[in-house]
């Protein structure tokens, strides 16, 4: 029965290591179809969202399973409930990966960024992409040194998001409405991932340490 | 063993009552604050926000609580994980109010608001409200005619939310750069609040029918 239900666990992990896998493949790519007016790749994105969702599911799933059939209590429940909450935010990542290459999507064939953003959102797109390796490397290796470039990467897309707004609100903005609608969305889909990697890197720090760090996780 | 159980589970019930009264709370004062330039109201939400966070907490803690101590099965621990997802879209519904207030507070002593979208931002006000109270309701008495309310609720949102980027883009539109930014956020923040009000109806007629109605939950 123990030997099942470790067995079971490894393959709970196992899923949230495919899920993370797939979100940071979806921003990779998401990121270069908006960076290079790609559009077939950002149609491909949007098109690979479905098996993110259908991952989450059965990540749902065995989780009522595990915790139906083995009545873990302890760091094992907790785990699982962890992995719940995990699967939800890698879920949301996906979907902001789906609406970044939306955009893409959009504004093709121009591009969706306006010649003054092109810095800023580049360094999103890298934050982001930076942020979603760490969060696979994280399910992978539970090294508590990734969760803290985490952090950093929020920091920095935070970062970012005010300077995306404020160059929208410089006296030299010349854009036009539609360019001033994508920025404001797209800086907010990157400070939205940013947000829901800390709250899974907040989610394993708490499992591995049993610390809070007085911030609790927000998913 | 099982009277308590029934209690717990009763008390759980009444958390997430008292918690979708804190969102409808929060999205009514929201509201009134960005349709009136009343700044002390959307600091008094903003500064209230706390309390929904502290609420989430103590339905995740007893809910972790009741899985390890009573080890529940069947509908009893569907309901208990489907409370966990409640919590977390209650506590999002709440952050998204706290948003909207936040704008509101940004722009006083003007508003937020330019003229030709204020007909728009008043039509999701009231959607919202009509949504949150909806909510409340369905969580008092799992009555399922609330629940399609919520989705034509979202309908309208949906609709409102197309209409007041339309409006942003069409050729009569001369708003400047802050404006366009308010309304591109603002009509997200009332929209993905619809979308947490369906994730949350869902969860519950899933409860009572067993039926996914061929849509998963998406929170």
């Amino acid at each position: 029965m123990r030997t099942l239900f470790t067995a079971e666990m490894s393959e709970l992990a196992g899923d949230l290591v495919a899920m993370s896998r797939h979100v940071e493949s979806a921003i990779t790519r998401a990121s270069e179809a908006l960076l290079t007016q790609n559009v077939e790749l950002a149609q491909a994105v949007i098109a690979d969202d479905a098996k993110l969702d259908d991952l989450e599911e059965t990540v749902d799933e065995r989780c009522v399973l595990l915790i139906a059939q083995q009545q873990p209590v302890g760091l094992d429940l907790r785990t699982i409930i962890a992995s719940l909450r995990i699967s939800a935010s890698l879920e949301r990542m996906g979907d902001l990966a789906q609406h970044i290459a939306e955009s893409a999507r959009r504004a093709y064939p121009e591009s969706a960024i306006p010649a003054e953003h092109l810095e800023i959102i580049e360094g999103m797109t890298v934050a982001a992409k930076k942020a979603a390796s760490e969060v696979v490397a994280l399910m992978e290796t539970r090294d508590l040194n990734t969760a803290a470039g985490i952090v950093s990467d929020d920091d920095d897309l935070d970062r970012l998001h005010a300077q995306a707004y404020a160059t929208l609100l410089s006296s030299g903005y010349s854009g036009s409405t539609q360019e001033t609608l994508d920025i404001s969305l797209l800086a907010r889909y990157f400070e939205r991932f940013g947000d829901h990697a800390v709250g899974v890197s907040r989610r394993i720090v708490y499992l591995v340490t049993g610390d809070h760090r007085g911030n609790r996780p927000r998913i």
